[in-house]
């Protein structure tokens, strides 16, 4: 038996003894969780927002461990090997894993600690492990700074700097200072952009901003629009990165996009916005949505490794697994508490 | 003197004497008009939609001449000269020339009938003549045709086809086979499509759309998104051309894209519209907006020269400039006449 | 036991009796071959000139067949299935698999007929069968024409078209016209070039470029740059597809190139050339190389299924395979024999 | 009459008197200088190797100055602004310019020092001053470095790293730490990559490059491909930037560059290479050259302005422009003089 994070119902989670989880297929992993996250649809589900995510469910789908045994047809890890958990699961064969979104794998896509159980477990398992688990031999970089790799930095990444086709002297705007926000901002520099401003409510997050490059930030209010307009001599910003997830949000985007620029959505929205096409058809843009693929794992590794980005700062708030509970609710109030990510630790 | 079409206000054109234009900078050229069409644009202005475009104003913006005389900066182009007008005129250097957007350039976009005086009169002036204009020398290719390399044709390639994305073997809808729509499904064809679908209410449309290489059509209606995903088993279309200009068309469009896809917007929208994030939010969309640039006018020439496309099948009315006003009121009441595009010949 | 093809040394192959192959490995599958076809490297393998093929090698890498039994781990195929077999094989997983080049797969590439037992043989035993199959349910496409699916259509369409940048209105010239060259000149037209040139020795290979699409065929020889630049009013050509493998034609893709242009090589070459950088250095040109990666195989299945080309053509000369030596043979002197592609039938 | 450096046949410059320029056409500016400096190219010139360049020649294509006056087309700079001169003059409207490749424009290119006079005097005439003119009010920057804008950087930029599709997390390899090599080296940061090796022979180039952001430097000799794969654990660079211009070079390029690599070539070449195409041709690489084309200008200097490289480091010689017979042969033994870039003051 192990001890696990289950889901029990709108805003429910308890700690519960479970089955440890045993290889069903040729392609399953099992792996021995040493650190997890929280993440903000972890959230999402404790709101009674995720109807896929059942009762009973064990939470959670971010992580490293230890591998502790393999399915016959896993040739590239083996018990002992220390790896990160992609946030998605991915078959790599079918029609969306060939074209390069496995966030919408046949057979996977976001499953851990929703369709199936999670990471923040003692335990968990990880189907098609060749494709879902990363070698966690990465030199130099702490195991905390590690589980930052498994969702929040290729969510901004992917989600925010590819999709928003971030370029060398371009202007950038990040609407939303969370954890995923600054992922944008952060990931944002790899491509040296000559103005980078965030907006948010939040002075701690704004400050928080500044000190991870951002080259502006403001405090989110009805002067927004002006205060970009000023900062761009007028133009607008060539990306703008949506990083909330309500209307509102969406519709400044629109207001301080370029001409010839890129909206890209990282928010998770719950509801329809107004899109102002009597403005915007003849502004030449771009507008992109996506779930994030964590194709860019490899590459973030990399990038980690060779020390162009600390992730470390994302992490402020650490907890032991025996504290998750408590962990929830601080994550909960994360505005309040200063709060970026947590990070549980299994030891 | 000479004989124009003016716009006189809402609901009003007439043919008046107007003084022939003259050379008023080093890089203008005058052209004496050989022939000319009407754009959905023009019909904008005439319902009073274009404020920017004030009583008094020379309609136009497509159409081939030739050449009567050039400022003293114009090399390229010399008197005698058969020319095509672009719909976009443009300086070439600034900063949006230089990122591949004439359609904002600073001193030039959308000028011709609309800022300053347009091509359906005798004679027209045309401001920086040597990005503006192109050779009319194209081989086996008749002027009429030509004409349709001013705007329709570039609008359905830059915003439809371009900005969709088209691959080979993807499969394409098209919304609305009027004259812009039906430059899309051409162009589409130039990138291989494996689905190429015509959607309309007018059947004349839909049948002449089958004829110009539409794998399918499909008549509007309730049962729309449910046609479309029988063809596409499920999937949805890879790209989605919107080229209607209304908000019903545009939700239309977030309903049969599939997962990665493309929203290409083509349509004047003259409202904002519903933008359903809470199911977009995760699909890996694109969607983009765009003025025509007329930057593919030089590969256009060469794809008809080449005869890869025969765009005479668009031409469907020819009138006698004398008869422009009627050629207005016929092309006013399109669908009902199997219009698609006229042709005003000046000789 | 089974009847299969086997390499015996420079110069010999001989159909020999050969246990029938088993499952290895969970990946596996065992596939009853339908039919094949012998492939110019098949040939190179004869002449001696690939010291990684073994004497007792069985040799084919292209064909279809039934699927026989599968390993535990392969989900998306079962008994019975139908498919193709991609020339490539790959885990999917690697590192080079993850960038789309599972040419260089660690555990895979090119395997068959090479470094393990091919498909010239009753029964064949793929690995990574889940990427490495592709199901041939397409629906009005004959399997002689899914078998040119295999390796000659994605070569020709990977290494030729897309690295050959080839775009509409574009000007080609492919050097070189035999089954991988005519591949790419099939290809090219994907993307409705405005130009298309074969060059070859053969008049019979010109003949046949002409009647699938080229718009230009030149006899080589000593004029044969003086005669691309007529026809391209003396730029020279966008792109050139090598599609020979010798110095010599690589030094005259140098001639035809347009500056800006690119040179795509098709060829498989045993030896060094020039590269005239005094001349290249300044012409904006790109150059590539590929193995290909069979990544377009769901791709080029859709357009086949639609319709838009026909590989029908490329296949002159059936055989049983009781006959297979006398296609070896036959093939050999293919030029002789006005032979593109042979088939070779298992039933 | 002023003050001109003069070419006067092989090993020959002069400062000579020579009549100020004048507006010859109305797309000219005349533009009095405040400071150039001295290109390897110009002792290209100086060694002969440019036959196109005449005795009697004005050399230099790079500096900043002030408008002296301007052709009546001309609207977008007037007498008194500062500007930085593109080292490429470009008519922005012929087909080369519309396809992003001034360097070869039908009117321009490579025209200042070359086939008319430079701007290595006191006052120099630029044709099509609208495209071939930048602004140089940019704040917080002096004027050397904006020197650095007219070639050094864009080579480096367009050339080495665009062309080198240099990505963030790839490995990155510079061979030759001259001041276009070390151009590259700055830019390439722009996109993040996570190695960037500098090699060369020069040991006070290596101690620069590493002083300016590579992550390693290799002192060529027997060993240097030995040390590339060890860094890289031996797979090669990802980016292989060739800035030297000699066969042997080139070929280290090819023994260094890692399967799916880029080879962009920054070089002068004067002679022919061996491409060794029997190992190449399966290895999915792309070689690119090009000529600058300036066309970053405006982004390059968003960049500077905003801090995210420091230019300063590579003008290491700053002379009197009545000095520039003594530049000429400082420049001319660079290495010895631990010399990048000399900047010639006009005041």
């Amino acid at each position: 038996m192990m001890n696990a994070l289950v889901y029990r119902g709108p805003g429910q989670v308890v700690v519960e003894q479970r089955p440890k989880p045993i290889i069903q297929s040729p392609t399953d992993a099992i792996v021995r969780m040493q650190k997890t996250t929280i993440c903000g649809t972890d959230l999402h589900i404790l709101n009674g927002d995720v109807p896929t995510c059942p009762n009973g469910r064990i939470l959670g789908h971010e992580g490293v461990g230890i591998v502790e045994s393999v399915g016959s047809s896993v040739a590239s890890f083996k018990p002992g090997d220390e790896v990160i958990i992609a946030c998605i699961t991915s078959c790599a064969t079918c029609e969306f894993c060939r074209r390069g979104m496995p966030s919408h794998c046949k057979e996977g896509g976001w499953t851990l600690g929703h369709t199936i159980d999670g990471t923040q477990a003692e335990y968990v398992r990880i189907p098609h492990a060749q494709s879902s688990l990363h070698s966690a031999n990465v030199k130099g970089v702490n195991k905390e700074v590690l589980v930052m790799i498994s969702d929040a930095l290729p969510t901004g990444f992917e989600c925010g700097t590819v999709n928003g086709n971030i370029q060398p002297g371009s202007t950038v705007a990040v609407i939303g200072g969370g954890p995923v926000g600054l992922s944008a901002l952060l990931t944002a520099q790899f491509y040296s952009p000559s103005t980078l401003i965030m907006i948010d409510l939040d002075e701690n997050r704004l400050a928080t901003a500044k000190s991870l490059g951002a080259t502006h930030s403001i405090k989110s209010g009805p002067d927004t629009v002006e205060a970009v307009m000023e900062i761009t001599e007028g133009r607008g910003v060539d990306t703008v990165v949506e990083a909330v997830g309500i209307p509102k949000t969406f519709e400044l985007c629109q207001e301080i996009v370029a001409v010839g620029g890129t909206i890209a959505n990282l928010g998770v929205h719950g509801t329809k916005a107004d899109i102002h096409l009597e403005k915007l058809w003849s502004m030449n843009l771009t507008i992109r949505t996506r779930l994030v693929d964590a194709v860019t794992i490899p590459r973030l590794i990399k990038i980690v490794e060779a020390g162009r980005i600390d992730p470390q700062v994302l992490i402020t708030h650490p907890f032991k697994f025996s504290d998750i509970s408590q962990a929830y609710s601080t994550f909960g109030a994360a505005a309040q508490n200063n709060l970026l990510k947590v990070v549980i630790n299994f030891d």
